[in-house]
């Protein structure tokens, strides 16, 4: 039985209520028993052991029986300014339209980035605190910058206090695992047609020894110079030849054909690929460069995850600052705390500490390897796709776990606790519905069923790399946190 | 309930059988009674409205109650010759490696192809039977070749009795649609690596005006240049760059990205290109010639479907020619009848009238303007793909009509005609089984189920293009004529 929320039941009208008190005890007994059993299961085993077919529905109190905290949640769950704020913000990111603009140098574009600074995934972090792979990253972005010639000199750097640290997503960026951006790195540029914002993200690395996972050896950090001095100038030429590239219409072709846009990307890659080509073959750009460029992007099928990124953070910071709105608008993990922000509590952070990633691990790694959960990667989950549009992507349970019919289930499960779908990415399996989108804080709590989040899994220690893949929740306690600041916000 | 076939019958063992005979009337009538109706409906109804659950059964006698013939098919039905035959005839498919050698001029490399011969699609036609889009392609082909200057003397040729025709299938190629090959088209050379036979194809124009819909306007027969004398040299110089390229991977990885490789070649067309790239980049290739050739790939989403259609007929033909073998080596329509090949019986066409395309047709269109059913590309579906593969993308029905839960159904339904799954082709939906491969003609027409096909819609007249596309089946008539030569065989 899916487990249900109090939602549905409010639904109710009060002449379904006035029917049910109706039916006389005498009448009751006349029929033939159906059993629904809410709540404990114990219920619904004694009844089932006396031969009485019975439905069990996994219900839990609202707020965890809490009656004061449950009172607060059910003020806010019938709150209209809040479901009129959350329709507007919904509004707001349903009507995005993301065109990638062109690549630069994050120091010249990145707002509120200032010199020297290195940006990380997830809430606010200080050096001692960070996890292996977000601390080798550093080491690597200070000798790719050139402030260190050695790593042990890049170490001592990083933990003296001359390094402003900061999140990402306070620069409107985003970047998959350590999400580590320094300042001559180059980002995508992402502009919101509709609303006028800007968000960027780093470029993928590709797999292996790579710096999100904390590598900074010379092969790691060559790369990084690499994608600096010939792939991204050649990429901004090839943008400039194509006009810029509107990208939801990508993405959306891309759920038709397999990808979720988190773990799997294979398909929104190559499409990439295809609408970039007219600009790498024009005279603009330089025979040798343009086969390096299109080699790089045609060997990695994620080379796409971090433009999805930036455009599910363009689509959700246009939907951020809606005054009473619950709509969550970042989930992001630094590795050692996952933070949620939510559109009507402005720049705050409701943290709690980072999950485990339940997964399928490569060969030769268990589960002490393993990072927690990290990343601003589900970015893609809380504009609605990933984990929550896992019923485009069957195939994507060969990498992160559970069955093609789980993942369709997983899907279903989120509309519990989304707004409404987005017509704009549409699932085939399930009818050519909307993918479940705008996550609301009040229904995560009120249903207790946290988001579902389909991620990479770091080793523990810098450098060594991705160990595998798997799913993940957002923790309750952030929502729960949120919600509680949106009550005291429209109590005060 | 789903159509089901006399074959799981045959699965009961004699101690099953025991066990039922053993059920005295009392006992039966003691329980609480679960019936299963099988054949006429109106049994199963009787049933239901005296308030007793009941499962029908669609079941039918096998040779539609012909005795004499459901004698004969009993017999074929449990003949160890042949299902050792198929088995064999299986493995040979199963194990085909086709490996995309090059592009050649079709005059210089397809075997039996006379000089001035024209090739077409389905079991053999002469001009006079031709249905309007072969007798347009055909004329096009002429002005092509520079046999005729204009349309009248090229309509005044192909008449004359001058112009040899044959089927594309007798010089083991392939064709879509009117499937028109002229000694100086160019045509994609797949070698089957592990068999060592070879299959041919035209390359896809793209939509719109093109030949193989009849038309040839001067825009079409320019294309055709173009392919010839651009398109058709820069792959081969690609393909010589890349050391030729394994076709399976490539359709598998497109399986799990929404492709059936009919009517839906998105993914594959894009993964080609993108394998392609590094070639078209080297310096042997003009620049301008790399930027037309990619755009016109990356223009055209049917690109692969030729190469697919190439690639399944050289793993039919490894296939072909095993004795007392009853699975189908080739499906093909020209337009007038649609013809059938099975192993065991040689070079042999059973025969029936093709049947119209039950459909979605392009707006401004009706059923009046349909061609019947067209082109060589049932090979996919010979080759557990298309109809049969539709499980694996659900986005098709937009384009062929239907819900995603019936085109999953189609490719269960299949199970019951074909030899087994083909575990090189996996369908993630219907947790990675394989293609339902290797049409059984002895099953079909025990099932009395005909072989499903995805398939686009010609006009009837030369030149109008595409109206539509859908799904049609192969007639039931075809498989009797060949479980009937193939007994014939056996009993001499």
């Amino acid at each position: 039985m899916p487990k249900q929320c109090a939602w549905p039941l409010r639904s109710l009208s009060a002449r379904q209520l006035d029917d049910v008190g109706a039916l006389s005890m005498t009448k009751l007994f006349d029929q033939e028993l159906q059993v629904v059993s809410v709540g404990l299961p114990a219920f619904a085993e004694s009844v089932r052991a006396n031969g009485a077919p019975v439905v069990a529905v996994d219900w839990q109190p609202p707020a965890g029986g809490n009656a004061k905290a449950g009172m607060t949640l059910a003020k806010l769950v019938n709150d209209p300014k809040i479901d009129a704020a959350n329709g507007k913000a919904f509004e707001l990111f349903t009507s995005s339209r993301p065109v990638l603009e062109g690549v630069e140098i994050a120091g010249d574009v990145l707002p509120g980035m200032a010199p020297r600074m290195i940006l990380h995934a997830g809430p606010p972090i200080g050096w001692d605190d960070m996890c292996g792979p977000m601390k080798g990253a550093i080491v690597g972005a200070i000798l790719f910058e050139g402030w260190a010639e050695s790593r042990k000199d890049a170490l001592a750097l990083a933990a003296s206090g001359e390094i402003p640290y900061g999140p990402c997503q306070h620069c409107n960026a985003v970047g998959p695992m350590a999400g580590v951006i320094s300042p001559s790195m180059p980002v995508w540029v992402v502009r919101n047609d509709a609303q006028g914002n800007r968000a960027y993200s780093n470029l993928n690395e590709g797999l292996g020894k790579v710096l999100r996972f904390g590598a900074h050896d010379p092969e790691t950090i060559d790369r990084l110079r690499w994608m600096a001095d010939t792939l991204a100038p050649t990429l901004n030429t090839a943008l400039a030849h194509i006009g810029g590239l509107e990208i939801k219409p990508l993405m959306a072709q891309a759920l038709h054909m397999g990808d979720e846009l988190h773990n799997r990307n294979a398909a929104a890659s190559g499409l990439l690929l295809k609408r970039l080509l007219p600009g790498f073959l024009c005279e603009k750009v330089v025979c040798e460069d343009a086969t390096a460029v299109s080699e790089f992007i045609a060997g990695n099928d994620h080379f796409f995850l971090n433009l999805s990124m930036a455009a599910c953070k363009s689509m959700l910071d246009a939907a951020h600052g809606v005054a009473d709105s619950s709509l969550v608008t970042a989930m992001a993990r630094n590795g050692v705390e996952f933070g949620i922000r939510t559109s009507g509590t402005s720049g705050r952070w409701f943290k709690a500490p980072a999950p485990m990633v339940d997964g399928l691990l490569f060969p030769g790694y268990d589960v002490s390897d393993c990072a927690l959960d990290l990343g601003d990667s589900a970015i893609a989950e809380t504009a609605g796709l990933g984990g929550f549009a896992m019923a485009a992507a069957p195939a994507i349970v060969q990498f992160v776990g559970g069955s093609p019919a789980e993942a369709v289930a997983n899907t279903r499960a989120m509309a519990a606790i989304t707004h409404g779908p987005n017509t704009a990415f549409t699932l085939p399996t399930l009818g050519f519905a909307g993918t479940p989108s705008g996550i609301d804080a009040r229904k995560v709590v009120d249903c207790r069923l946290e988001p579902i989040i389909n991620t990479g899994i770091a080793h523990r220690k810098a450098g060594v790399g991705q160990v595998g893949a798997g799913i993940t929740r957002a923790p309750l306690a952030c929502f729960v946190q949120a919600v509680s600041a949106l009550a005291n916000i429209r109590a005060s």
